[in-house]
């Protein structure tokens, strides 16, 4: 089949081998996949992966076990963990330690005609979420879970970075009532955020010594946004890391030490959570798509989604 | 008056100005204080204070508007807040935008013959408690403060560092009912800890990828420390910060988001709470005494403090 390997760069791989449907897996044909910036890092080295690239997408059940999934339009939670530690049976598994992760550890990703998941990671997309904004469902999954550590005082929560997650972050803040002051470089990007209600500022006519506040979303994915995101923050204020940045990163962290601040690392988030939120349907998302490509033309996509402040590059199965 | 003023080095003044007591103020002629790495830290220009050292200590009240504090023995909050806005009338003052911080911000300090403090912050010492273990209030007001970030799920919980503050942190976590692993570099001062019952372990023996725990301590004050502590830590752990570096840091802060860590600062505690603790009198702090000089030495006191490895070094009035 057609997939786009991690490489440096990647390669479109017409005789991939087809995904092999373990038990209680799933084998799906894949309607439509994202790239996001974990890709573009990985295809740059990042945790060694080898495998098949992307893990935002949706499609629908090919194959399974249990034959009442065969058919039904599906997107899935991406760490695939082993289903029986506490980790799984408490916390989604999103850190179990024997997980793979769709196209990050383990596990061949999207960005292919098939893939195979857990059944028990299937969320089912009903039928009023379009597949291209079902393709949202995994990183408004992780925009969501940011909420879970805002704290209740913090007004506004700043976002920093106007990237495509710190975009979906502000819009699911605001969404949840939430006061938000979305930080950027991108003037065109803060007008769609302006556009829904939400304070936008260009990152250069900001005074950080005025906007003093109890939380701060740092979505840059640039260690200067650490250090920026640690001087807005007012005593026992949270810093809520959403990007890595990977190696080193020279930082000044006293003022941790000196105002009692929370650093809190977040991650993936919930897929049916995030399901419910698109279900409501309160966004339109489709102005968060910069372009969409074939399969055939993935490679193309890719280039496409590496240019500097680009939005969601969609390709289609 | 004598007093020991901040340079690089410190000066022992002998005509110091008396210190001029405000509305509200208490003065107090010291007893003992103790010299902290903050000290040795502030006289390397950190934080570009310039008045008297000096922030633990024991002494009695000299002059008071309300003439009940006469005579008292007292320790004190060493951070004089404004007394009116939220964070004094909720936190204890602790990051009150104006306020003082006795020996560290704005407000002369204890190595010296008298200083003076807002009644407020004042905290009587009760009979049973000697000069030499009240000197240790503040350290262990910062100390117990550990015990409000550590998550009950932690065990063991993992102290870096056998220093002074590390050395205290043990000793009160332990003293909470929690199983404590200290890690350090000095094979006297573990066995302190051990002498208790405290599991101790050398730095160099430690193999970090063995130990995994939902909370570390970092109390080594090296950029190191931080690093370790990461690589210590399991999904969702907390490593709580209480020694600062002063200026950039170089550290890989990707564990945080990929194994979505909290990062707590941790500064002054409730110097009320540390008194409740040391009139208990369950620990003998006479072992952490290095070495007591009168005051008129303070300046080879303030060396011996700098030597690596010392334990506390107390100056008496």
């Amino acid at each position: 089949m057609l997939a786009l390997v991690c490489d440096q760069p990647p390669r479109l791989v017409t005789d991939h081998p087809e995904p092999v449907r373990a038990p209680g897996e799933a084998l799906i044909a894949v309607h439509v996949a994202g790239i996001c910036d974990t890709d573009l890092q990985l295809a740059r080295g990042y945790m060694g992966y080898r495998g098949v690239l992307g893990h935002e997408w949706v499609g629908h059940v090919i194959e399974a076990d249990d034959r009442s999934w065969i058919g039904r339009r599906v997107v899935a939670d991406i760490n695939a963990g082993c289903g029986a530690c506490d980790e799984c049976r408490f916390h989604l598994g999103h850190h179990c330690a024997s997980r793979t992760v769709l196209g990050i550890v383990g596990r061949d990703g999207a960005l292919a005609e098939r893939l195979v998941m857990p059944l028990r990671c299937l969320v089912p997309v009903p039928d009023r979420v379009s597949d291209a904004h079902a393709v949202f469902a995994e990183p408004i999954a992780a925009a969501l879970h940011v909420l879970d550590d805002v704290p209740a005082s913090a007004d506004p929560v700043v976002v920093l970075g106007d990237g495509k997650l710190g975009l979906l972050i502000a819009l699911t803040l605001h969404g949840a009532g939430r006061r938000v002051l979305l930080v950027g470089h991108h003037r065109d990007k803060l007008e769609r955020a302006a556009a829904v209600g939400i304070d936008t500022r260009l990152e250069h006519e900001l005074d950080a010594q005025l906007v003093q506040t109890q939380a701060v979303v740092e979505a840059t994915g640039h260690a200067t946004g650490i250090a920026r995101a640690l001087s807005m923050l007012s005593p026992r204020g949270t810093l809520i890391l959403k990007t890595t940045v990977a190696g080193p990163t020279s930082v000044d962290l006293s003022p941790i030490v000196i105002h009692e601040l929370r650093v809190v690392g977040s991650r993936c988030g919930d897929m049916s959570r995030a399901m419910a939120w698109l279900a409501q349907g309160n966004v339109d998302l489709s102005s968060l798509i910069g372009a969409r490509y074939p399969l055939s033309q993935a490679v193309t996509a890719f280039e496409h989604a590496a240019r500097k402040g680009v939005l969601k590059v969609l390709v289609e199965g």
